[in-house]
């Protein structure tokens, strides 16, 4: 690690969003900050990638240790970019990706643009931590959240991440009370559509839902730390076998 | 379950991909099918969603016990829609995704959008699994891997799976050996892009790569058992939490 960290951000709400912009102004303090995010909000993009067509990268800023670059693709491809174009000689010290606004806890970890930037950084072998504010506002105040995200960002620069293992990070909206590593809370979201009329007189299925709980009160998960006021750190892995039904498979199937 | 079992299909390739049609031949033959695929290519959707503009569903045929719709959505709108309209009051017995055209073992299980659609059906507490043939070709062989998807298929539905674990099969190129229940290989992709000038002159970058296995030759690992004529067969867990560093990280940092 040179003088002062080289961190790598993006995140799925584009370069524009509050939350990146506060987590920048956060990392900056004490690290040099690479900035590559969509241009485009890109919310629920998971770890997709465009195979479709090129993409482009524009520069919007360099001053003092931050740049800022924008792409036209999602955040995996951000940080498959980055990781070409930027820093294919030197690794960053850390891929970080958020802040997002609204939970990324749960089950929605799966679904999450920013948490699968995270994955593309622990593919790639380096230490990466998503950050999520469970507040959907564009508005959103993260200023409770940005001490604690200083905190963890500074714990894992001192004493790296397990190789395979990055970090789901989510704040309660408002105050907390601290933080709790918890385990990812079994949830799904159920009657997920409006059904509306196009302007064919079909109908067409817009996205929406209902969020449950399958472990309402249960401690120890992210949603019950997030339900109590404390902001939840998942560690995840990026290989999801199960070596426990793997030997069953073996003995019965195979 | 009724008289024959219930299965829900899709894929991330397109209703109209041999693959699929080829999947469905299959489980026709002792199941009530439907199928509700994309309308076109989704290849690298992963778990993504379409929360932009409202989706649309298209009947493309019913005849004896195979059902088929298109939607203008990604894999996983696919398992939403379906588990919405088609199957609010009675779940199916299984979910199946493919039979993919291209390999979706080890790290490329991350970015599929056919791995995406299983996952969708394991949160949602039914029996799921992802197959997929190591060949992109548009007229791939599927005939050596169909006789295994019935086994694997058969077994599933007397079997069952745990809660919150789903299969993620991938069939090689050709005649086969057998199958191995294995564990996800450590693998990723390198030197992604091509760089091209678009329409301006300005540089674009256009998706490409070298994957790189980071275990080659060792066996147990999905990728050892298809490059010695195996199909495999990995147990994935939609709940990733590292529960080993969770405990370090309750120690050390919070």
């Amino acid at each position: 690690m040179a003088d002062k960290p080289l961190i790598f951000v993006t995140n799925d709400d584009g370069y524009f969003a509050k939350g990146i912009n506060e987590l920048v102004g956060v990392l900056s303090k004490f690290a040099k900050v690479i900035v590559m995010a969509p241009d485009q909000s890109r919310s629920g993009y998971s770890c997709a990638f465009t195979a479709k067509e090129p993409l482009q990268i524009k520069k919007l800023s360099e001053q003092n240790d931050v740049t800022v670059y924008s792409t036209t693709g999602t955040p995996t491809d951000c940080a498959k970019l980055a990781f070409f174009k930027l820093f294919s000689k030197e690794k960053p010290d850390l891929v970080i990706s958020g802040i997002n606004h609204g939970s990324n806890a749960s089950v929605n970890a799966i679904y999450s643009g920013t948490v699968g930037a995270a994955i593309e950084g622990c593919v790639n072998q380096v230490p990466s931590i998503a950050f999520s504010l469970c507040e959907m506002d564009k508005d959103a105040d993260f200023s409770y959240s940005l001490p604690w995200v200083e905190k963890i960002v500074r714990y894992v620069l001192a004493n790296s991440l397990p190789l395979g293992v990055f970090l789901n990070v989510n704040f309660p909206s408002g105050e907390l009370k601290g933080c709790k590593a918890c385990r990812q809370a079994d949830a799904y979201w159920c009657q997920e559509f409006d059904v509306i009329k196009d302007e064919d007189g079909n109908e067409a299925y817009a996205l929406t839902g209902t969020f449950v709980n399958r472990e309402p009160g249960v401690e120890g998960t992210d949603l019950w730390a997030l339900d109590n006021g404390y902001a939840s750190i998942v560690p995840i892995l990026s290989n999801r076998t199960d070596m426990t039904y793997l030997n069953v498979l073996n003995d019965k199937l195979v």
